[in-house]
């Protein structure tokens, strides 16, 4: 698509060199072909070095734009980059077994469906009523139980295991909300990672990350019912018990162990080797490896512990 | 079915004019083709008011029964409630493509499967693996993806989106118990309602009401893994966040947004523009809007927060 | 596999008479043709009892062993376990319809994937896209709605419903870490058993025993969205709410009911017709029959209403 063009969906004015656009990035990661938005002040340090073709962008920002990137000025940024994600969504297709690349030794039950594009490892085993979307990359000796679904886009590992019914790269929650309360959605382009010997449970769901990748990395575990949130980073050898839940853009270290029905908010980020107890809930970054964490607020066990003693005397 | 063997099926006695009853509903909504019935105290007010052609009843509350209405006498009148709804339980169909309508520029995936009597708009994709029961009716530019179940009789309106394996219509957990501890199911022959522009996320389930309607307004949002139970009303533009929990017949005003892992009990209102923080537990009316509560049991946001700082200082 | 094999498999040393062996099982269960394991300090008093063929083992516990089992003496038994454990999981096998066996009256869609050896008894329905793995057996009058998953060798009895995307018999979460935080999967070799008029939602979870069954019994109701872990049994008649969490080898008596989001830690004995209300947290036995409990830590209902009064003070 054309900058040109995009000026004119966000109904703002346009006079520079127009040029042909790929996507939508953050201002971190957008290249010379990519439009960015600013819509937290949060953001605003990361503006003076973005490589964006172009930025989305209240006009009170705007001197603080590159000359490299042109101003693509609006009243609510947000909400503008919701509405021209829409554009470069991609076309939802459906298409056949005959398309997709299967491995030597790989079953792929004939009610599975694979699309277009989608390329299977060597020894993989698909079930019954799997569905592979486009473009989608499986390694070797992999095994989907039935049901579970991945959608496009997504990268799986070799040796790893989903179990029936779990959804892999699911849109994530993204919406801007305007003054009369009425959401526009944010088109979830990116995908899903799954390192190699990655565990998945049953009834799952991993959400496709806004831009670039949710990333479960190599050897976790993530028992049922879990769900992870786009953008998220899941640690080498993680375990994430049943019912878990993350919420957006948030990184566990290596080797952390969530408890079931334990959570996190979102945009966090949690030491290595952090184990905390079921039912707890992070609200805050954990920055020192290796211990044990319970309750909601989260506190250390041994407080915790303590907490519960006090309680009880309490009632007495 | 005939009122007669209604009382046949109930083992109660039956001496006034027969009737054909259509099936089953509240003492409020009931017709004057429908039976109803009063299992619980909080309902004896609307007995007086009653147009249904018979209400299954207890012996001591049979005075208060309009002369329009037959009664229905039993021991257990919820247990005699369960019993019944079996009888206007359609029977599960389950046939072919051939038989659903749909309309133009929608796209049906071959391993889809459309129940008899399903009506699609148009625009619309459905992915492989959908399941779309008897008589549903889909509204236009509304896209299923893979494995999402939608059972007979639900209503989805104009450009929803539905994640992949969530369930739209599955019974609501409704049954009597006797005194020996065992229990008989109420079959649910209501439905669900989405709106206009709901996006529902993946592997969640919003229950069929047992009688009338489950709805989700108009712009609401719920992502994956929330539970909707029976006869619940979701609010224009209400924000579920992921593994939410709704128990039965319980209404959210509009805009009222819910953080992960939040829940509430059932038969309780929430007034619009209330947010609920992350794990917060509903479990008593929310009269005023605007505002934000947290904790279980739940409390205003700020009133939990200085408890926080009262339990930290109890601590030291 | 011969039992010289499998020290081959471990690197232990072996010169005791060659057997075969047929599979794994705990010490408590093993007979004669079947290898254990001790991996916890837990279950030394199960060794003197075994009957295994042969038992995994560090070298300080041989002396507990009876001469009657060969011990498989390694430095990590856990481990051990697990890497055997791959060994005697059956090859997964994904065949077509004609080799099931269905009763009279039964309707199975074509949708619908039935494996090998399956046997299905009357008047059942299967809907589309149902997956029923190897040598599942399933009784007379059950429904089962579309996109569910049965895994092979799962037991459902007569009279049970099983709603949409439902997985009966995923593996449960099982895996031995070692020093440098890998992780290897114990497979998981048992199965689920549904007794009769089982009524389970949709998007539940139960999953299958590492040996042995995990066993829910005659009469019990599970929303949706629940997790069920190995090796559990709930009792007769018990009630699960949505979003209920079950760990692994917790036991619920007859009539147990545990309220939406509740949940339990592993390996615990809950008392019959106990309740749990909404969000409670079980961390200890129950012992006493008849009682409610909330909160977490868990405490007596009634408790639980001081605390909250308790805490109300506080803030004032």
């Amino acid at each position: 698509m054309k900058l040109s063009q995009i000026a004119t969906i966000l109904q703002t004015e346009f006079n520079a060199n127009d040029v042909e656009i790929s996507g939508m990035n953050t201002l971190k990661d957008a290249n010379a072909n990519e439009v960015s938005f600013v819509a937290n002040a949060k953001y605003i340090k990361d503006i003076k070095d973005t490589n964006a073709a172009a930025v989305i962008i209240s006009a009170d920002l705007v001197k603080h734009l590159p000359k490299t990137s042109v101003a693509l000025v609006v009243p609510h940024s947000y909400i503008a980059m919701a509405q021209l994600s829409k554009y470069f969504a991609p076309v939802i297709e459906d298409e056949t077994l005959a398309a997709a690349i299967v491995g030597e030794g790989t079953k792929v039950s004939p009610k599975a469906e694979l699309a277009k594009g989608a390329v299977i490892g060597k020894n993989c085993t698909i079930l019954a009523h799997v569905y592979i979307g486009t473009n989608v990359r499986i390694g070797d000796n992999t095994v989907i139980y039935p049901n579970a679904t991945v959608y496009r886009d997504c990268v799986i590992g070799n040796d790893c295991m989903i179990h029936a019914n779990s959804v892999i790269g699911s849109d994530g929650f993204g919406f801007a909300t305007n003054n009369r309360g009425e959401h526009t959605k944010i088109y979830q382009n990116g995908n899903v990672v799954l390192e190699d010997d990655v565990e998945i449970g049953s009834n799952t769901s991993i959400d496709r990350a806004v831009f670039g990748s949710t990333r479960v990395k190599k050897g976790s575990r993530i028992d049922n019912l879990v769900q992870v949130g786009h953008n998220c980073e899941i640690g080498e050898y993680s375990v994430m018990a049943a019912q878990v839940g993350l919420a957006g853009s948030t990184t566990l270290g290596r080797n952390v162990v969530m408890g079931g029905q334990s959570a996190s908010a979102g945009h966090l980020s949690v030491a290595p080797f952090t184990t905390i107890a079921g039912k707890g809930g992070i609200s805050n970054d954990i920055k020192e490896s290796g211990k044990t964490f319970a309750g909601f607020p989260l506190m250390e066990h041994r407080a915790w512990l303590k907490l519960q003693v006090k309680i009880a005397r309490l009632l007495k």
